[in-house]
């Protein structure tokens, strides 16, 4: 189906960017100022430098696009733009064409001079909940073991507003957060340091295309609206967000933190690990019936690193356990008029598997913390502490084609 | 305690738009390109033509800040800056200063003539639920009439994340939203025009200082991060919000839209209906205790005007009524490290006042519709008709000094 393309760029054995990948970042190094580029190997492919060449003049692209600091310029060129841009850099890094490669000093940087910057500004960021066993988990433990799901669950994607302005990229360091909980067997709230700080397991999508407040996307025409998606590690005070949350929904608990991997891989890139969609057990209503496929198998990691440790995963999971698909949770977003704008994020909400090694969460994990995990340095974890590094990696495999995220990678300090 | 002031600019009896006002906004004739103005009388002072005067160079303010069509930029040099600039701006329009009027014509444009736009960037918006008999009347409706507030609500202002991208300025006609609500008796929802959609009257008060992400802002210390207050219509969809709010909240219940007063009057203009905190019936947690008055007396109303009709006033009511204060709202906000940005914005929840007439919203005015209210074209209402258009306006006075926020007026379309 895709055709077999290499490159003259040297790309090591399992390397998330390949040819197949070119995902897009703003990164930064001691000489040059923050731009946008794409990863290819271990390299960046400068965009700044890449439009002086003038490699890209027959594209007629506006020349100022890349001489930004974020993304959204660019992706606000739309889809027709980002597919020509596309297929014009996969003909300049494949193998036999000597177009760019003279100019391989000057728009070449290596990643490990780099430092990543967030890739857009985010307007709005939405955290759905749509993969069923993580539903279905919190319901067992925090509610009716025999009734896990809620009434509403399987007829819509549940989702929240989120907090933009705490989304940070991976590399940045977070504090565990402060705030009122309230000690069991009492009714008075204290105050400290959260002590069941947890990661969730997520991906989020970036919004590539916007509309106007009262316009509404239909579910099979939702992907075009889609740039491209990220890792999203959708940091949680379980101790906050417990004393919190009724009625109105997660707020502190949520808010002073998340994280999100710095390279966007592009719908395009992930076509190949496209699959059907999940058999949901409940006809849904016509504007979220999903009969394309939106679907995508993409395999997904945690790691903890305990402080000057090793890495040790805590469990393995896949984008493909989403009962809701990206199109439906868009569809059912924009359904009562709200708009969309370009680099909005909405996330899966924590994507658990059937099996208890791949539960997205420390909550699920450990089971609200009665079956601590334990580590190679012989230490044991329900939650996450202080000096804990926390890594996310995901990627889609199918026959040679490897497409990967990175990883988003975040160390907790003690709280301020 | 105020020093009393008068103006050259005619400003007719009971204007919001005093000499003691003075708030911003961004507005466009059909000459003149958005830009910064202030409100005085009937007339707008358009601040880049103010800036053209050489009338402002002692101020020594960056000379581009007025050419934006937002007012970020202003809001950012800082509230020193706010505070000299407001002085110089009372000084110019001063009874007996001479200094500006020869630039009368130039400076000075007909609101009548204008149209306002939405005057800041709003990075966040938060939405708390602060007023006591708001939370109290939602609780006996909907929970147990005697125990109608959560255990948490007295020990937090709590609040949820709202959307920005969908929050409008007055005069913007709206949509009724679509979206899936439960017949009574049924467990399969159905699909369709909101049916029970709601204003409820709110403040809003706008971000004027960022802070670090981990930074947390001391609750005495908070006004000095608000530039100022607008009228704020949390439109709801009570509907769609029931079926759709648990466990995470309001969402498209929410999200369609909401409407915000086009001046954003300072802290500076409120500082004379300053008065004590509301008598908090619970001790909080130290990072909430508030012995400063950061409360404010004024005067809130909503009319609601059907098609090609008068308008009627539906309820009374008071800033006074809310139970948390704006400083508490954003210590708390901030305490687990949330950071914040210029322009965001925060809403207080529905305003309700002790008397039924006093009520912020139809759910409670009518009480879930069993008591509908008439208008004085002989029809009912419940909740709000298409092609109804609703106002909200509010003011304070003392003596003779009377400011004001005009108006958010708001025209309900049909569903799309």
């Amino acid at each position: 189906m895709t055709k077999k393309l290499t490159t003259w760029v040297e790309v090591p054995p399992q390397s998330d960017f390949t040819i197949y990948n070119l995902p897009y970042g703003i990164f930064t190094t001691v000489d040059r100022s923050p731009r946008p580029g794409i990863a290819i190997g271990d390299q960046i492919l400068d965009l700044r430098e890449l439009m002086r060449t003038g490699l890209l003049d027959e594209l007629g692209m506006p020349l100022g696009v890349f001489r930004k600091e974020l993304l959204n310029d660019f992706i606000a060129l739309g889809k027709p733009v980002w597919t020509r841009f596309r297929n014009r850099v996969i003909e300049l890094l494949s193998e036999g064409n000597e177009e760019l490669k003279p100019h391989a000093a000057q728009v070449l940087v290596p990643q490990a001079d780099a430092e990543m910057k967030m890739p857009v500004h985010i307007g709005d960021y939405t955290d759905f909940y749509s993969s069923k066993e993580h539903a279905t988990n919190v319901g067992k433990m925090f509610r009716d073991p025999e009734n896990a799901l809620l009434p509403n669950w399987k007829h819509l994607p549940v989702g929240y507003h989120g907090r933009a302005s705490s989304i940070v990229v991976s590399g940045t360091p977070i504090h565990r957060p402060k705030g009122q909980t309230i000690p069991a067997g009492t009714d008075k709230p204290v105050f400290g340091p959260s002590r069941l700080l947890d990661f969730e397991l997520e991906m989020a999508f970036v919004i590539g295309r916007e509309t106007a407040l009262g316009e509404s996307i239909p579910v099979e025409k939702a992907e075009d609206y889609i740039f491209g998606m990220v890792l999203f590690n959708d940091w949680s005070a379980r101790d906050i967000q417990k004393w919190e949350y009724v009625p109105l929904g997660p707020f502190l608990g949520k808010s002073f933190a998340s994280s999100i991997s710095p390279w966007i891989v592009t719908m395009d890139a992930l076509d190949p690990f496209r699959m059907e969609n999940y058999p949901q057990d409940e006809p849904v209503l016509s504007y979220l019936e999903s009969k394309e496929p939106h679907r995508f198998d993409l395999n997904l990691e945690v790691a903890i690193q305990p402080d000057g440790g090793d890495e040790n995963i805590v469990t393995r999971t896949n984008f493909k356990y989403m009962y809701w698909n990206i199109c439906q949770q868009l569809a059912h977003h924009t359904v009562n008029g709200c708009n969309v704008r370009i680099g909005d994020m909405c996330a899966s909400g924590t994507i658990s598997g059937p099996t208890p090694d791949s539960y997205g969460s420390m909550l699920e994990l450990s089971w609200r913390g009665q079956n601590p995990i334990s580590l190679s340095d012989g230490s044991e974890r329900k939650f996450i502490q202080d000096k804990d590094t926390v890594v996310m990696r995901g990627f889609g495999k199918k026959g040679d084609i490897r497409v990967g995220f990175g990883e988003v990678r975040t160390k907790v300090l003690p709280s301020n």
